[in-house]
């Protein structure tokens, strides 16, 4: 928050990749609420280069740095899957509220952790799928949630393109935990949680890219009935290997 | 065959239930190929009225009687699902050709024993799957199979309805072999079927009505990767409680 109005919240940005610049120019439009305050990048001449031309106050060329800056109250952690866990438990270290691009951590471990972290120290924290926050996507489950449709007894979910990049490529190498499940996997299944919630199973296929990333996944989702809902399921699809409608069905 | 014309094809019917009257009542629109035969019920008078409501030359109190007719070629079997196996395995013993009315069995052993018994006696036996020979999906097929479409990655087909009729009715009464899957399933699976073949694993979600039948059923199939096409997938999902499309989407 700033002296001057103290609902502004001075926003920092971790990585300079290209998430991170969508994410830096949709904040620019809000110049009411939202004060660029600082990127940080590996590289420090990536990170001048992108404070420029995005308007960021302040340019560092380590994480560390911009995770110390008093003028940040949130960091953006827009960096590779991989690198998500280490980044947002720095900045929670530091006291910062965060916001993690999607996927959260390459593991359920990981995210235990960093929501362990955030809770102790009464930080906000968020995977910042932003189809949660989609107006349809508020109404739909809105009406849904009313009840006038009846009861949901099943959500399809698909989401998927023809991936032809190259092989190095993020989406396919593991080394920068890439592949179809965290990439795009996480859209159907946080749509299906939105209107089922939590699954009892999960029963599902994949099937590898020649780098040994899962690059087509397609899976059952159960949900028993209980006192407040009869028994459900859904299937969701994801896939980097063909152009599938991209639909969410309850 | 008759001797006046041997493209005619003599029919029987065995059954005089919903689906027989329906299928009676469109093979009366191919006089050319189809003779009207004869009709076989367990009750006399129900065979009586059948024959004389679509125009059957004869009609039979007994189902062995219709297998016995020289008159008949090929028997369709209209019955109740758990009856299908017992009245095939009559008309093929009888030396007819036969078509079942889906499910062709409640079992995998009794499918197999009707297809081990048309083999030896080489009679045609087929299950009366009528969208499999439906011209837009023989067109669909076609096209995919032409592959200017790319290889299928997955197939996704829901089909079902929220019944409302009593806990008697067949469909819900396991005793005659009732149940979304036995009634409902067969076309999601069959619609995989003809774009992906057989699957290796079926994983699969169901739950009960009150009955004790299954009535409401997802599941996702699976198909490795071959020499001739990549890994695939398919999502089917098969109702009596929702009103949900009825779609095969490819």
């Amino acid at each position: 928050m700033t002296a001057e109005n103290p609902r502004q919240v001075g926003w920092g940005i971790l990585s300079t990749g290209h998430i991170a610049s969508v994410f830096a120019a949709d904040l620019a439009l809000l110049p009411d609420e939202a004060v660029l305050a600082a990127v940080g990048s590996r590289a420090a001449s990536k990170a001048e280069a992108f404070a420029s031309e995005y308007g960021f106050d302040r340019a560092y060329g380590s994480y560390a740095e911009l995770a110390a800056d008093e003028n940040v109250d949130v960091v953006y952690i827009g960096s590779v899957h991989n690198d998500h866990f280490g980044s947002a438990k720095l900045c929670l270290e530091a006291g910062k509220a965060v916001l993690v691009e999607k996927p959260l951590t390459v593991s359920d471990a990981e995210a235990a952790e960093l929501v362990r972290l955030a809770g102790d120290r009464n930080l906000f924290l968020m995977e910042a799928v932003w189809t949660r926050t989609n107006p349809l996507i508020r109404k739909a489950t809105e009406i849904v949630r009313s009840g006038e449709l009846g009861p949901v007894r099943h959500v399809a979910v698909s989401f998927g393109f023809a991936f032809d990049g190259d092989e190095s490529h993020r989406l396919l190498d593991p080394e920068q935990a890439g592949g179809a499940i965290l990439d795009l996997g996480v859209y159907p299944v946080h749509g299906v949680n939105l209107f089922l919630g939590e699954p009892e199973k999960l029963l599902g296929y994949g099937s590898y890219a020649g780098t040994g990333v899962d690059s087509h996944a397609a899976a059952t989702l159960t949900y028993p009935a209980t006192n407040s809902h009869p028994a459900a399921t859904a299937s969701v699809l994801c896939t980097l290997e063909a152009n599938v409608p991209t639909r969410l069905e309850v």
